[in-house]
Parts: structure tokens; sequence; C-alpha cells
């Protein structure tokens, strides 16, 4: 099912890649300035407008997301610039720092970690900041919570703020609008709901962040936007790209847009309560948002006494699972449980019963199976 | 051999890919914070080192050999500083351009294409410029030219230059002595003469190159060196890495390693002994010198009255192989045959055997089977 039992990855990302794609990765290696390239770069293309769902351009790198939300920074911006970066978690204090390093005035918004972002705020900081762009990221994947990206857009557009939305694990999760809502720059990456290896990452591009982007000063040779689109109406890309990656990436779209993403949400949003219900059902207290839209990863906390990182290790060594801990002070209680991308509820179940065993074998008291009871119980109607 | 028959890839990279690295590259994903990636990632930094001939740290970068080049400029210089670009074709431009765009100044050092940049040229450029770094390409992917990069790297240790090398398509492809012949920096990829997929790019930094990053002030976040180096002290990588692609580079270095570098230069003489002599039996002149050292790739012309962009669509269509082109005036008459990496005598005979007969088609008189044996002929002493 994730093609080795002994090695089921539920973390939120890399996640498990399906067969196929991982066939597709392995076939021989094609050139990137050939016809049979630019056939499947074209498909890659026109498959990840459908998953952006928007008409911009959606520009391919070969980088990891962090890369890619660089390119947002560079193409967009010049020396002094301010930037509102919204952060409740790791990722969002990231892109605080990549804009530090990169010259740009930053202003915080800062929330403690596993607070929700709220329109509100971000209406006063605006206000008070006026802001040359303004940073959100959409699934915090530090804590799990998922932000109503939707109102927090629409602030922007009232004030008119150039907004970057880092999707790196929300997007083919979540539902995220890109012309709908009108985020005028989404950066994702392979390796999450897009169920192909890490190594490529995308980034959408609005009329209005083209426009900003012709008087952004910051350097940029590699990142470089304008000429990374000139490559790609050529049916390549500048530089040579992760070319088996971009194969492997057009079997994942197809798989994903047969289905549908409608289909991909409902299955994330029954994950995501199949996996919250299993763990309250062995007592535990969740950590992220006990809520439908908070649908990419699961974080709870270990009972009293029972250490998270041991808990860690003995579902890697003692159950072939692995999952993610927590970062800080919450490393000893916080672990968290990706159900993104190519995630069965079978998956969930096996990592529910695996934690049920070892908080057994740590003394702590709990009816066995009744997690997996409670996964099944509250997966069924939404999958339906 | 190459996995498929119908499409046998002799182009300067990506170059075909070994099955055993292909199967590598297919096993389920592997999460890049577990005990299993730090194992298989120490092997790759250990084979790295070997390649590189190194005991200076080798930084792993999810990038193309380009973004690797960028972490160069940004980590070693600040703007305004001055480098000394070598060009005598393609690459060596990119990098002029490159530095251009980051807000270096670039002193030019050209030659005409095609030319092989000489010691003594390069040290009175040196003397007049006062360059803080220099620029070298090892292998000018678009010429075919190997240049004698000990003795550059000479006149640069002469002056005390810190020098960047371009070994993108030259590293474990012919000798290059990182320590011995005091190169500071050497930039390669994962998809050349290291017989893996794109995606991955690599960079040895000396003593000397890390003394001098600390005072570089070129804004730097994706590409910063000691947060790299921070990373891979702790058997990862700083954000998610091209995963698979490193387990897929391990099984290709053991391959390289189980052989040995001297027997990977060997078998590269023999091959640009056999192109070289195959395209002569034909009666075609070739472009990249007729020698020893430039054998990653042999560029030549065809006959006059023989578009050399037909004849690169006819052995793609009709004959399954796909080769490469030239730039600029030399479209119309120049073709390159790569030989670099997972290719054999068979592959080359192949190729020349297409180009005969495309000739033949095309009126040229010529014996037919006389490219093949002479070919053949040539690959033989150098092999033994």
């Amino acid at each position: 099912m994730t093609g080795d039992r002994g090695r089921l990855l539920l973390t939120p990302g890399p996640t498990p890649v399906p067969p196929a794609v991982l066939a597709a990765l392995a076939e021989p290696v094609v050139h990137h300035r050939t016809p049979e390239f630019a056939a499947v770069f074209s498909e890659v293309l026109g498959g990840l407008r459908r998953v952006f769902r928007t008409e911009n351009d959606v520009l391919v790198l070969t980088a990891s997301g962090t890369g890619a939300f660089e390119s947002a920074f560079v193409n967009l911006l010049s020396p002094g610039d301010r930037v509102l970066a919204v952060s409740a978690g790791e990722f969002g204090t990231r892109w605080q720092k990549l804009g530090a390093a990169l010259g740009v005035d930053v202003e915080p918004l800062d929330y403690a970690w596993g607070e929700t972002p709220h329109p509100d705020d971000l209406r006063a900081a605006l206000a008070a900041s006026r802001a040359d762009a303004v940073t959100l990221v959409h699934s915090e994947t530090s804590t799990g919570v998922v932000c109503d990206l939707e109102r927090l857009l629409a602030v922007c557009r009232e004030t008119g703020t150039l907004a970057i939305v880092d999707a790196v694990s929300s997007l083919g999760a979540v539902p995220l609008e890109t012309d709908a809502w009108g985020a005028d720059v989404v950066v994702t990456g392979s390796q999450k709901a897009l169920m192909t290896p890490p190594g490529l990452a995308f980034v959408s591009v609005s009329e209005r962040a083209w426009a900003r982007s012709g008087a952004a000063m910051l350097p940029r040779f590699y990142w470089d936007w304008a000429a990374l689109r000139r490559a790609q109406e050529k049916g390549s890309t500048r530089f040579t790209p992760a070319t088996s990656t971009v194969v492997a990436l057009a079997a994942s779209l197809r798989l994903l847009l047969e289905d549908g993403l409608d289909a991909a949400h409902a299955r994330h949003v029954a994950l995501g309560r199949a996996c919250r219900s299993g763990l309250k059902a062995m007592g535990l207290d969740l950590y992220s948002p006990d809520e439908d839209r908070s649908a990419v990863l699961t974080a709870a906390l270990t009972p009293e006494g029972v250490d998270a990182v041991e808990l860690r290790l003995a579902l890697r060594d003692r159950h072939g699972i692995t999952i993610a801990g927590g970062h800080g002070d919450l490393v000893p209680r916080l672990f968290r449980i990706g159900h993104i991308g190519y995630v069965r509820l079978e998956d969930i179940v096996a990592a529910l019963t695996a934690i049920e065993a070892e908080l057994a074998h740590a003394g702590h008291e709990l009816q066995r199976g009744a997690a997996a009871g409670a996964a099944r119980a509250a997966y069924e109607p939404a999958a339906a």
C-alpha cells in the first residue's frame, strides 16, 4: 500500500508516494530540451493550474518549498521594502528570517504557536504597518493549524496588499482557490499532497505580482521569474530541471485529477476526523484544532509521564511507522501524525493501534481497540 | 543497456542512468530526519569527498548546477567585489551574467568559443584586474573543450586568488584533484558523470573559502553554506532535500567507486578516442579538440550542405538517439555527442552508424561501417 510495510510514512512531508508515481520516477531519464519532455511538462503545467485553481502562470523550480518562497521575495521586493509576516509557528517564523536575511524590513504579526491568525488582527496590522506585501501560512505544519485563508486574503484585498501564501503542506489537501480568493503568489512543493518525491517547488504568479516584479530590485538569477516564464513558454525550463521528478509529478497529477480535487479534500477531512477521534478515544489531548479545516495533520500531546520522543522512536523501531515530533518546549509532549496525500484510513488505524500498544506498554490505562473503532466510525460518514 | 532501446541519451547531460540507480530512485520515499536517511546521506557525503578528491566539506543542494554556482557567489562575495570570469563558451558566459545579476563587478576574460583558456592569459588578467575571485569552467559543455585546470589553478595560487570551478560536466569523467590542485570551490551536479537524475548539486568548500564566506555580504538564505554545513553535521539537510535522488546517488556512487575513479577516467578517454576516430573516419571535421583531455563530449561539424539540426532530428526520430546541437552561428553545422557517465562503446557505435546512415541518405559519400570500425579500434587500446 505504501510500497513497503516496514516503512509507513505519516509525517507532514515527505509523504508516501503511490507505486505508479514511483514507477514513473524510475523511467529512463529524458532530456529537458526534447518534444518528449515538452509534452509531459505541458501536461504538468496544465495539471498544476487545475490544482492551484488558477489561470495564472505556475512556475516550476528545482528546489525545496523554501527556495520557491525565496523566489517570491527576490522577485517582488526591493531592499528596505516592508513585509508583514504573519507567524503562528515554525514556518511563519521561517519567512520572517528569510526576509531579514534578504534585506527586507520584516514587520512580524506573531501569535503563540498553535493559535489561528485572525482577520481582524491582520486588518489592524496592515493599517499600522503600511506593508508592501504580506506573507501568510495556509497550513502551519509545525502546529497543524490551517487558517481561514479566504478571509485573510479578503483583508489583503481591502488594503490592496500583495499576498504571498505558503501552501506547501496545504495545496491539494484542503481547499485553496488561488484566483477566486485573490492570492497573488502561492507556493507549494512536490512532496506533500502532490504525492511526489521532494525536489520540485511551484509558485503561481498573478498579473499584479508580475507587474510588481518589474520594479523589484533584490538581486536574482536562479530564481528569476521572468526568465523562467520565457523558458516555460518554449516548453522547457531555464536550467536543467529534476526531469525524473517532473515525469513522476505528471503521473501523480493524473491520479489526483482523475478522482478530482473535491474528492481529495473530502478524503483529507475524513482522515483528519478519523485521526482526531482515535486519539481522543485514547484519552489524549489534541494540540491541533479539533475542526475539519485543519485536515493536513493532527498534533496531540502524550499523557503525563509518557515521553513523546520515546513514543516516536518506539513507533519507528517496533512498528515501522514514522510520525513527526514537536518543537521547542513541546518536544517532550507533542507528536504529529501527517495524513497528507497518499494516505488511507488503514494507515491511520495502524498508527493509532501502535500508539495504543505503546501507551499500554508504558502503563497508561486504555481500552485496546477503542481508537481504531472510533477512527473507523468517524471516517465513514465523511468519506461517504 | 540504457533501459529502453528507443531512448539512447547521448547529450552532455542529463546522461543515461544505470538500472540499479533507477531502482534505488523508485524505493519508497524516506524522511530526511531519520537514522535511515542519515546513514545514506553520510555514505553519499563520504563518496562525494572521494570523487572530489578532497578533505573539504562537500555541501548538497536541492537545485541545478547553476543554483550551486549562485551559492558560491552569494557566500563568497560582497556587492562590488571584482570577479575575473573566464569564458570560452556558453557556461563561462553564464557565470558572467550571474555575477552581473547579483551585483558583482565582473571582469571578463573572453575567448572565442572553442578556444582553450591559457595560463599566461589568466596570469596577465589577474595582474591587471586584482580580482577578489576567479571563475573557471573545467569542461565547457557548449564546445567540448576541457581546459588544463591544474595549470590554471596554479596561476590562481601564485596570486592568492580564490578560485571557483565549474566542474558540472567534468567531475567523475576527467581528473580533477580538488585538494592537490588547490581549487577553493568546486561545483557539480548529479546528472552528468555521477549517473543520477538531475535535481541535486554539490559544492566543495575549502578552508580559505569558509574564511572568506564570513565577510561576504551578498544576501543569502536558501543558499547559506554555514547553515547547510550545520545541518549536514547533524546528518541531514536544512530544508527538505530531494531524498529519492540522494538514495539514487548513493547507488551510483557505489557503482562509480567500486570500479574506481581511475577506471572511469580511462573509460571516458577511450570513449572520446572512439567517438573522434569514428567521426574522422566519416570525413567530418571535429570542432572539439582532438585530444584525450577533452573526454567529456565530442563536437563535430556536418559536411557542407548537411543541416545539423535536421541530422539531430533524424537521429532522434528515425534512430531513437538524442544528441545535442550547437549554439549561435554554429547551429546549422555543429552537433555534440556526450559520452559522460553510463555510456558504453556500443552506444557511441550506435550513434556513429546512425550518423553514417543519415549522411549517406543525404547524398554524402562515405564507406559504410568505417566509423564503427575506427571507433572500436581506437577504443580498445585505451580501455585495455
